[in-house]
């Protein structure tokens, strides 16, 4: 499984009036912290569009248990329960850094697209070796 | 039951280099489709806030079939099936206008926080009012 | 001249915890409002950029006078005060509707660009028609 | 003079179908860096609007030179060029990290609000005490 967490501070542009982080900007974060997941493990997004798999959203699932407010630093754990093949999911929980409740809890699942053959395809060997390599 | 349709032109900004609509975006969307579908009804969610009653997103699905692309005419129709209690259910169809296929569906469910108590309330009357108006 | 008058109803996240439109929001709707100010004259961005016209942003001054507050309507004039060259020059000013004083001033100028050619190249040829037409 | 360096990941979400930073993010870059430069001089901008002074913005100026890209890690250098008085002037620079052009230039000009006397003020003590130890 792989694994990750990533920080992020809360911008004055990201609240509303509320005075916490409008809830369509955590799943910014999701983006954020699934992306440096795949760098950490030797892996940049960049490098599998770059060859032309993209990899659109298909599903998403967010529970909001409590907000984040502006200023705090949260960190989101991402993690890839199991290995890809023609979907990757992905699981997310934010909490501000060094507490222990879930302030946010996510799951978001992508598929693989080859832009070339214009069609649906199954995850890169790329990829699969970053989970082969993880796993224990 | 209340039921509205928001029709939305897609902008430069909300398109990703995928040239589709970011994700993140039909939350957006979503969000301004309710807020018009209850002004339709006569009650502006202002209203509502005026009167101290915030409403937090306290879950939220959405499953993408097909992309809005740049330019794309939108409507986003919006249903609120069943009359509110401590939450709100909402529940959205993306189309491009004037097409059948569904391009993202969505439902986003709401509670109502009451700013001077300080804690989760019922629905309000006004809200309530709304749906037995509705109905048939 | 080309002039457009584009109306927007302000929205939640738009808004930050002072409860205003979150200043960097105006540059969407200078965006949008130039946009449907080409539209009017006949002529979809997206048919330049489908020529192979894209027109990226080299300059941008606003001047914020009061705030737009959640759930306004506001109303934003679009003017292209001069025949476009190898730049297009767009000013806005963004109002409450119905309301005279000026929220916001801004200037957005554009240049064009061949992505076929990859270089910077003059007004094309559909927009200067564009002009030609609307100037008295 | 305070000056301080802010890095910055480019996202996915900020990038538009031209496959750049959209315009208008670099605003966003801009809040984050002058942020993180009042904190870094041990002043978080929360002090002060703890302190009941918020800082709307009051004029905004930038210039494209250069496009940044996904995935670029960009270096947001932000200089406070003068101490502050009923206004604070602060400039940019954007730079992909360890290369020397310009990609964006900005200047951010925000003045002070004092939220319970409801009007305009002078720089609060807190931050004129920043000037004074950071200036050699």
């Amino acid at each position: 499984m792989v694994e990750h967490v990533y920080r992020h501070r809360v911008r004055y542009r990201e609240c509303d009036p509320m005075s916490v982080v409008y809830h369509a900007h955590y799943v910014d974060y999701f983006e954020a912290a699934r992306t440096e997941a795949l760098r950490a493990q030797g892996l940049p997004y960049k490098t599998l569009e770059d060859a032309g798999i993209i990899m659109p959203v298909v599903e998403m699932n967010v529970r909001y248990h409590q907000p984040a407010r502006y200023d705090d630093l949260v960190e989101v754990t991402v993690r890839f329960p199991e290995t890809p093949n023609v979907r990757v999911i992905t699981e997310y929980e934010v909490r501000r850094a060094g507490e222990e409740p879930i302030l946010v809890a996510g799951r978001v699942v992508l598929c693989f697209f080859d832009t070339a053959r214009r069609r649906p395809v199954r995850a890169p060997q790329q990829l699969l070796d970053v989970f082969e390599h993880a796993t224990p």
